[in-house]
């Protein structure tokens, strides 16, 4: 029976104390692959906690893909190639959805930013009037760099991320930095505008289809992709987590070539409307082959044009001798402004405050499920995170009339198929629905 | 003798009444090419005018490349090929000096874009929150078609115009939108930066040496260029202006092939010290071939990265197509604020008022060509437009000397063989001059 020692005076949930051990002792091997884990009531005695306690433990360790549930059989640790176990570390937060569907002009928070705003304008002339290096002014930068520790538990130093307006232009970038005629590997079903800005730039696509816990493998080494690009801690639009045994796959697939790279797209990690975060998969890479990248036109609005990029440091590097020459694309005005917004913990409140207006939305779009034939014995995934879920339905309408039938009822709805490259033979009955 | 009826009741200045009609004639054949122009007296007494207003009208179609000053023989028609005379129209204003040597801080109009920021902020809340087409908002490129037409006179539909976040961000649209593996011919002496942005956006750079009214033309054709990269309005660092003859063979240069275009860098036009504004090519472009860049950064602060381009009506439908899913790299917040800023007048007063400061520290900096000897014998140019001037030396001093000579006076100088592809083979003597 496991027995750890947990620290009930501790500020760290207990549920998380116990996450933790586990996910230790399976990254270790001293849970092997494939091994029975005790059942929730009788870890919950063994450990003198609540059996709600173990669960929310256990349902962690699954989201990440370190365990898995089979019916009626119980809980066993994952097969894990285990790679680089001492690197591995705890992140934080999850989910939004993508651009088209990014918060409201009536979540911005004007009053603070307008004054903000009108403080750096009297007070910081000389520094606002000052070209700032190619990556950003540096405030912002270290901002960003202290928020992702504490909300992501990532180590980042703010000389590796470069500031720019929007992630459209960073992936020009990258792709400048990187080389030509690259072999771009995106997801499938996956959203359109990544491989459509790949294929702008002049690099060929690689349609990788996804599984429940994250991009075929195989088909990805099949596929002559260069670079990968992810969502790996909540794809769009199924909502899955890349397993961490998927995750150090793809760290495995991406060093065994010197010029493959891995581009974390961590979109929506604002976000995450219940349970505990996802890792991020640049935080377990120490072969320098993720390209982390965010942006704050999710989080705060999608007319503002700021997100950023995290380098491995030997790209950093080219990066400063390449591009160092460029002017970074945003204004030093909200350059300035962020930094503050961040540091005076507006940034904070302003994600808690737009997470409670999700959650809320959701709470009445999946009440409204329970009151319309339409949804009976439907299937609903991905409701813990982003702005959005999927529901299978049970029903012989085609796909075209059960969108008409749920849009009907005011909610705002897509077809799955949609984000397919190629339509799915068998009809996925499957739409998803927005909080928005 | 050239006779022409003057309007002395017009709001026109009689030298630019006098400048349009032997400008008009010379472009109809009604004036042969090398044919003599009359006196500037003769001309003066037959129009009834002073003989400055003659001067001021043969200075403007000097600098334009209409007329050549041959010493002690007189004015002469140039000759030109005249491609589109009919569509030849006046422009406005001119110049101002490359990124590096941007206006200060303190030129800045602090308080007036804080309290236009902060309406902005207050008043039109769901407009800014408004994802704006990829190309900007509706406003900011209507506030910029009038500013062409009152100080250019450029008839630019908003439609055409294209907002972006600085001038090298909008060079990779261009590399996107054109193709892949272009060689763009750029001028010599140049600034470096714009051959180091086309290299690291994978095209080849042929290096087009300048002469004293254009790029030498045999040298372009013969480049193997697809793109031809000038600043026939102020070239830097030289201050040359292109003249109509050349203008003309680009703009033929360019129609012969259907993947050939000029980018016009109009990068310093808002600030003509004195004289007349030289008209923009785009202005005598029929063909559809002249990509015409400005920006902001220039004019406002390097550190606002605001820059525009208008492109030829067949680029503009391969833009929306291509490009159109893709987002505004410029915020909408500032967007509206410089929308703004130009239409209540306040653009316009800003240049004003920065070309006066920089007219008195043009004329200090030429004060102090009196005071020292080392400027004996020497020779300026280029001091009517930018924030630079070029004074050749009489020295012995080789350039090295002669710059830390003249920089130990207090004046930002360069040496004018830096901006050279390949360093003259005589020293140049010459150094460029900043007023900033």
């Amino acid at each position: 029976m496991l027995t750890y020692v947990l620290d009930k005076t501790s500020e760290e949930p207990l549920y998380v104390q116990i996450y933790r051990y586990i996910k230790k002792d399976i990254e270790r091997g001293i849970i092997k692959a494939e091994e029975k884990l005790p059942s929730k009531r009788a870890l919950a005695e063994n450990l003198g906690v609540s059996i709600i306690t173990v669960e929310n433990a256990y349902d962690q360790l699954m989201s990440e893909g370190y365990v898995k549930s089979l019916p009626k059989k119980g809980y066993f640790a994952e097969s894990i190639a285990v790679i680089q176990p001492e690197t591995v570390s705890e992140k934080v937060i999850n989910s939004i959805v993508r651009q088209d569907n990014a918060p409201q002009a009536f979540d911005f928070p004007f009053t603070i930013w307008a004054r903000l705003m009108r403080e750096e304008l009297s007070e910081n002339r000389e520094k606002l009037m000052t070209r700032p290096p190619m990556n950003g002014i540096y405030e912002l930068r270290a901002a960003i760099a202290k928020h992702l520790k504490q909300f992501r538990s990532m180590d980042v130093s703010p000389d590796r991320i470069v500031i720019g307006a929007g992630t459209e232009y960073l992936y020009m970038l990258i792709n400048i930095l990187i080389g030509k005629g690259l072999t771009f590997g995106v997801e499938d079903p996956g959203y359109s505008k990544i491989s459509d800005i790949y294929s702008c730039l002049g690099g060929n696509c690689a349609y990788i289809p996804m599984e429940s816990d994250g991009v075929d493998i195989d088909a990805l080494k099949a596929s002559g992709a260069d670079i990968m690009h992810i969502s790996p801690s909540h794809h769009f639009p199924t909502g899955n987590v890349t397993s961490i045994g998927k995750r150090y796959s793809l760290l495995s697939w991406a060093s065994e070539k010197e010029n493959r790279y891995i581009i974390e797209d961590d979109y929506d990690s604002e976000f995450r409307l219940s349970g505990r975060p996802i890792p991020s998969l640049m935080s377990i890479d120490v072969a320098d082959k993720v390209i982390y990248i965010n942006t704050f036109s999710k989080s705060l609005s999608p007319t503002i044009r700021i997100s950023y990029m995290i380098l491995p440091q030997s790209l950093m590097d080219k990066f400063k001798e390449m591009l160092g020459f460029c002017s970074c694309t945003v204004s030093t005005f909200e350059q300035y402004t962020l930094a503050r917004f961040i540091n005076d913990g507006y940034f904070e409140k302003h994600i808690n405050r737009v997470r409670h207006l999700y959650k809320k939305r959701r709470d009445s779009l999946l009440k409204k499920t329970e009151e319309h034939s339409i949804f009976d014995g439907c299937t609903i995934t991905g409701q813990d995170s982003g702005l959005h879920c999927l529901i299978k339905f049970q029903t012989q309408l085609c796909d075209k009339e059960l969108l008409d039938e749920v849009t009907s009822l005011g909610i705002h709805a897509e077809l799955l198929s949609k984000y397919y490259r190629h339509e799915p033979k068998e009809p996925l009955k499957t739409l998803i629905l927005y909080y928005v």
